[in-house]
């Protein structure tokens, strides 16, 4: 598991090791937090490595033995990519071709790959197909997801490697420490009064929590069966900013003043409505079971009962 | 003009000097050759630099002062790319994101890449329009290909850039160096007798002379108003590899034993019929000036002529 420490990632080593798998979970902790990792490293078939998986030598180390590859590690920040233009580049194509040629070199199978739902962009396909045609990428973020998907896929066939790509839309849920709610909570943390919202109240996205997004990602890998195969993972129901913005402040017990004011230009990142066609997943038999509502408050109670992330934020 | 010393990048180093230009032509002369840049270093206008566009500070160090980048570099063997799998990554897309960031440190505003039609895979939809959904992308180099027009996308639209994104199909002609005309030539070089053909007679391509490539690819450039412009660049019809074979054979003055066999399995390598709509160049008014025939005719004839580039192969 790469990206152990991760919002993701470390869900996902809980739900392994609960179902009674070992797991060796590699993350650099620059996002990551090893507080994530507690339950986990209380578990005897849990091992973790603190290593940088842009080290071609740290990934190929650990791939003996191992019969998949969860590659979950990611940079993941929009703005980053436009200051730190190398970042992207580094993180997500370069280190995902190094999980790539250690699996190939170690004779590792199956390959689960977190992309992103952003690769649709601002698609007028809505809800969005996982076959939609993907528009120009305008992000050096989203140009390093489609890269690396692009990799993949290329080593899947001529390689033999099995692999399936995740396109996750709007996560949220316990240990969430980026995205738009995170940045909400951490400003009302310091500033209860008072909120800045870069976007229009009528954006609309679809709230899933983090343990439906693991629970869809292994029906999922049980059920894929072509060399790559590609699957939506968004909430079933999409949800104004403003909803998202109430259930927030009704959690805080807070009544501050929203002030609305456009994004920055960052290219990409404000698309109107962000909603994923997930039937691929729902005629697997998958159904989200926290709700949307329930997934934002949880995300925030579990922001105000570790105020140490509001504090650090990344 | 970065593969200054290949074939597609003499011919423009050569028509852009043949325009008044000024060039400062890049390559590591591993696959390009400097015989091919003999008429342009005549010129006063013309500076060549042996170097590795792997390395930031060559591209970096050429940029102050230049109007415009043609970035015309790249691994392109198809084969290579099973056997040594980084070279794709190297070679196009981190070379790629060298340029990129060389441009955007020094402010030059524009970009034309030769990407490849190789992308649109096995397509049905034939004559190919540029808006055609891409395939999953079986191959590295191709998997290299779609992420190098991901990043200067990006690029183009965080950063200001303007960037032409070229997809030629089958180019031939003279200087042609690689490609499945060149193996033929090289077969009967050493073999008169004998050609065997890795594919089926009723493959179909439409064989561009290079000079018609170069013409399109700069008329584009002189009409491209977006951020990003696409643009196809083929034969507008295509015929057989048993007609090319024919041509070849003919202006060979050889009768030999023709025999074709299954392509070796490198997945992508035998799309039925590639043939691009090219409707964006010639609603500008472009034509190709020499027919396939003729062209075809045209990279035999050179090759004959210099046999050393058989011997040397690549």
């Amino acid at each position: 598991m790469t990206g152990a420490a991760g919002f993701l990632g470390s869900h996902t080593v809980d739900r392994l090791l609960a179902d009674g798998h070992e797991v060796i979970g590699i993350d650099n902790c620059i996002t990551g937090r090893r507080q994530f990792l507690e339950r986990a490293c209380a578990s005897p078939r849990f091992q973790f490595i603190l290593g940088d998986l842009f080290d071609y030598t740290t990934v190929s180390e650990v791939c003996p033995g191992v019969d998949a590859v969860f590659h979950l590690a990611a940079h993941s920040n929009l703005r980053d990519g436009a200051e730190f233009p190398r970042r992207d580049l580094d993180q997500n194509v370069i280190v995902t071709w190094n999980v790539l040629e250690a699996m190939r070199r170690h004779g590792v199978g199956t390959l689960v790959y977190a992309s992103t739902a952003s690769l649709y962009g601002a698609t007028t396909l809505v809800p969005t197909p996982e076959i939609a045609r993907l528009p120009d990428q305008t992000t050096l973020l989203c140009a390093s997801k489609l890269a690396a998907e692009a990799f993949i896929t290329a080593y899947a066939h001529t390689y033999g490697l099995r692999a399936l790509l995740l396109r996750p839309a709007t996560i949220v849920g316990e240990r969430q420490s980026q995205g738009h709610l995170f940045h909400f909570c951490r400003q009302l943390h310091h500033h209860p009064g008072h909120l800045d919202v870069p976007g229009h109240p009528a954006l609309r996205r679809g709230y899933l929590d983090v343990v439906d997004c693991v629970d869809a990602m292994l029906l999922a890998l049980s059920h894929a069966t072509a060399p790559v195969e590609i699957f939506n993972v968004g909430a079933l129901s999409h949800h104004s900013l403003a909803d998202a913005i109430a259930w927030t402040t009704s959690e805080l017990q807070l009544d501050p003043v929203i002030h609305y004011h456009p994004p920055p230009a960052i290219a990409g990142s404000a698309v109107p409505t962000l909603h994923l066609d997930c039937s691929k997943l729902t005629n697997l038999g998958w159904r989200p079971q926290t709700s949307p509502e329930t997934a934002v408050r949880r995300a925030v109670r579990y922001l105000t009962a570790n105020p140490w992330l509001l504090a650090a934020g990344c």
